[in-house]
């Protein structure tokens, strides 16, 4: 393992690509070769990308890779789907983009989707960054479909969010926009040739100006859950950032420039102020109370035989003790032995 | 908050409505109220219903309600928003139904969206549908809004799932298909008076036959992760669940008595084999586990000062410290104080 960080830190594909495996599948050891990463992280640039299916995410994420490696950038591309444990939507999006990024030392794509443990997908996404960041790439994309709370969580470790719309998606689409609004730092209108696209501006703009930059959030971390209040911003020095709305036309590559000055902007607004120190914080605090989370209920389980959690099991099974009285047995059980 | 409790085990909705309050927003004491609620629930029969937006999930929701009712079952609906923290999709959806439905005093209906913490949404359900269940409905069901991992989660806590599906709605619907066909237990094809229904019913059929019974999976938790691993029903006597695919036209009523007919054999199934005692037993054990992590932390947090905190936060910050070594530290710090 030690052999394998050396080798990625100077910068060989393939150890990047074994150490991304460990992650995925959480093998022996990967722990410590993260720890031994983490000191040269934090200098890639975090974009996540989400959006109903439908929006064009792939192609957009493809245009942006294309335009930042013209601009002498070198991107890593992470392809989250949590949506399925088994087949790999993802897969496919994969190879398309392949035929067109292939043979560019500058450019490496990695698809992730759910494998045995639910919920394990937003940290193996968490460490692929961190192993991506550390190998030297100037920017991570975090590409993830869908707009449910596991895939906000994902594009949450993202320095900088894309929210990606397109005209004509039917009819709920206004809910899903109101879900997604607060967590998009730019907004993309993707498709923008289709007829509707002016529509999907104008509404994305209504709903912006409308109640939502009053409601335009910051999160917080408090013992471990995120929690979202209203930003301190009217009472503040500190600029607010108004989500600007970009229309695109991915396949085409039109409207990519405006994006990356969009990106690059969001990313100035960040590093003034602190403002970028406090999200790392954030991120950071989040994840210690995670993993403090897992180790604490390690360290139990090392105690307490799986007999005697069989049993409790079944008197709550019986409704003979409810589950809050079972964990109080456990943690009186692991006092005594201390 | 034990009048409370009593009240609500006479029946009375407005003891209801106020413990549903008190569990979304995690007033003191509710803990206690669930506590002794818990020995008179295990008697509802759960039902989850997702799908992506533009299905028709509450036309159908409302539909089943009111075929429920006609067979003289008491019905609770939870509806879900996981979408979206501040404003209420699932609030309008409520509307809509309040009209049909009000004045009935067999149905209870409740909408629930994210609130402050994220991730405490599913578990807000599940004491939902547990004070529901006490409350002594005899029909539970649970509508959440879209395909992700969250949703997934939420309609986990349910006994019969019901995944819903509409033609014509673009392009990746396929790729959300293959992601939730693994937890339903009844495929719904709503709308299915519209152009291209059989088209979605062939191909949710092909998607069946190929390869999909052969990866239709178990839950299982080990260690308070939810895995899923490939259901051994090859070599077993255990009769395999192959879910049935329902056309319906929810707003006209059509199609649901054929619905109400699946679920019930759902639940036949699910009773022969002591198929049901796993799943319950599954279900507890993952709470147990959770309620496990969220104390475990909560005792060390006692212990140990903000300050300390914010210290190892700040040397992560800096790379100083690894996250994985900072948990180490905290632990050693909580055992020293042992």
């Amino acid at each position: 393992m030690e052999a394998l960080v050396q080798r990625l830190l100077q910068g060989e594909r393939r150890a990047l690509a074994r150490l991304l495996t460990y992650v995925e599948n959480e093998v022996e050891g990967v722990e410590a070769a993260l720890a031994a990463l983490f000191p040269h992280t934090g200098k890639a640039w975090v974009i996540g990308i989400t959006g109903a299916p439908g929006t064009g995410k792939s192609s957009l994420v493809n245009a942006l890779a294309k335009a930042f490696r013209e601009r002498e950038k070198t991107i890593a591309i992470i392809a989250v789907d949590p949506t399925s444990p088994f087949t790999g939507g993802a897969i496919l999006g994969d190879r398309i983009r392949m035929r067109d990024l292939s043979g560019d030392d500058g450019v490496f794509i990695r698809s992730m989707a759910t494998r045995g443990s639910l919920g394990g997908l937003a940290r193996a996404t968490r460490d692929a960054i961190r192993v991506m960041d550390a190998a030297g790439f100037d920017i991570i994309l975090v590409e993830t479909v869908g707009a449910g709370q596991s895939e906000v969580d994902i594009v949450r470790t993202a320095h900088t969010t894309l929210v990606v719309e397109a005209p004509g998606l039917g009819d709920d689409v206004q809910a899903i926009k109101a879900g997604i609004l607060e967590i998009a730092d730019v907004l993309v209108v993707n498709k923008a040739d289709r007829p509707g696209a002016l529509n999907t501006v104008k509404s994305l703009n209504a709903m912006l100006r409308m109640g939502h930059p009053a409601s335009r959030t910051q999160l917080v971390a408090h013992h471990g859950r995120l929690l979202e209040v209203e930003a301190l911003t009217s009472n503040t020095h500190e600029a607010m950032w108004i989500p600007p709305i970009v229309q695109t036309v991915a396949i085409e590559g039109k409207g990519i420039d405006k994006l990356l000055d969009a990106i690059h902007k969001h990313r100035e607004h960040l590093q003034q102020d602190n403002l970028f120190a406090a999200l790392e914080r954030t991120h950071i605090e989040v994840e210690l109370y995670e993993r403090l989370r897992e180790a604490l209920l390690a360290n139990l389980l090392r105690n307490i035989s799986q007999d005697a959690i069989q049993t409790l099991i079944q008197r709550i099974q019986t409704r003979e003790l409810d589950p809050q009285g079972a964990v109080q047995e456990l943690l009186q059980t692991q006092q005594m032995k201390a």
